[in-house]
C-alpha cells in the first residue's frame, strides 16, 4: 500500500478536516500552493547545469525529497478538491504521447527533442 | 493497482528508454518542465476566484485533468531520476506537520493561517 | 534616470562580470531564477483572497517590494542575455492586445473575461 | 523615454481602466498571471541546455521576446497595485547583494555559486 495516491489523498483530506483548512484549499489557492513548492525543488537545481543535477551532494538531494514530497501533497489536494483521479490522467497522457512519439519514429531523432515537445 | 505510483513510475521509465529520452530527463530539465505543466493548470484558474474555481465548467474541469495527469508524470519521473520515493516524502512531511500544526491548536485559529505557513 | 531599465540593465551587467557570475547566467539558468522569485511573491499571496491581497499588512508588502525586486533583476539579466528589449516587448504587446480586445467591446463584458484570456 | 518602466505603468493602467479590468488585477491574480508567463519564457527553454539557450534559432528567440513582454507587463502591474516601485526595489536589492558578496572575494571561487545563492 506504501505507494497508494488513494491513502495519501484519504490522509490529507482528513488531516485538512481536522484543523479547518478545507476553505483555504480552493484548487486556485492549491494550484498557487504547488507551483511554490515546485519552484522550492528548482531553487536547488537553478544554478547547477543537467549533469551536476543529476548527482547531487547528497543533503541537498535530502532537501530536494522533502520539497517533493511537498509537491505531492498539494498535486493530491487539488486533484481531490476537483473530483480528479490524477493517477488515472497520467496514465490518459501516456497513452495520448505514444500515439504521438512512436519509439521507432522519435528514437535517433533526439537532436529535434524540443520540437517534438515534452517528453 | 490503480493508483500505484510505483507502476506509473515504471511505465515511464520504459516510455522515455524506448525513445532514448533519457538523456533529456535530467532532474534540472524535469523541475523545469514539471513547473511548465503547473503553470497550465494555473493558466485556467487565474481569473477565477477561489469560489469560482471549485465549481468549473465540465471543459475547464477536463482540459486541468489532462494537465494535472502531466503534472504527475514530471513528478514522478523527477523523483526516480533522483531515486526518491515521493510518497514516502509525502508521509514524511505529514507527520511533520502534524506535529507542527496540532489540530486542537489550529482549529479557530483559521483567521491566522496565512502565518501558520503552508497547510 | 530613476526609472530606467537600460540603466539597471548595465548595472546588473558590471555586477556580473566583477564576479565572473556571466556564465552562470545562461537564459536557462536566468529564466529558472526567475520563476523561483515570481513563486517567493507568490508564497506571500497564496492563503490570500483576491481582495486581502489589495491590502497586506505593512511588513508583508515590504517583504513583497524585495521580491519584486528580484523578479526585476532576472527578467532584466534574461532579456539583456538574449540581447531582446524588455520595455519594448511591452510596448508590442500592449499594441497586439489592445487591437484583440478593443475597450468598447470588451467593457462590460467582464463576466468573460476568463474567456477574453490573459488581460 | 523608450526604456521608462514610469510611462509603461501609466499605460498599462489606463489599459485596464478602459476596460474594466481594474477588478481582475488584484496583486494575487496578477502574480499567478506573472508565473504563467515566466513558464510561457522557460517551456522554450526547458529541454535545450544552458549553452543552447545561449544561442536560439531566431524563431525561437522571437517567441520568447514576447513572453518577456507578457511578464514586464505583469511584473510592472503588480508593482503598480502595490503601489511599489520596482525598479527603486531592484536597485535596492543590489545593493544587499553588493555587501554580501562582494567581488573580490567572490570572484574564484565560482564552484561555489550555488551555495552563495542567487545571483
Amino acid at each position: 500500500m506504501a505507494d497508494s495516491l488513494d491513502e495519501l489523498r484519504d490522509r490529507l483530506r482528513a488531516f485538512a478536516e481536522e484543523r479547518d483548512w478545507e476553505r483555504f484549499h480552493t484548487p486556485k489557492n492549491l494550484a498557487m500552493a504547488l507551483m511554490v513548492e515546485v519552484a522550492e525543488v528548482a531553487e536547488h537545481l537553478q544554478w547547477r547545469t543537467g549533469e551536476e543535477s543529476c548527482d547531487l551532494p547528497e543533503p541537498v538531494r535530502a532537501a530536494v525529497a522533502e520539497e517533493i514530497g511537498d509537491c505531492l501533497i498539494y498535486l493530491t489536494r487539488l486533484a481531490d478538491r476537483l473530483d480528479l483521479d490524477p493517477v488515472a490522467a497520467a496514465h490518459g497522457k501516456i497513452a495520448v504521447n505514444a500515439a504521438k512519439y512512436p519509439a521507432d519514429r522519435v528514437r535517433g531523432s533526439a537532436a529535434k527533442y524540443t520540437e517534438y515537445g515534452r517528453g
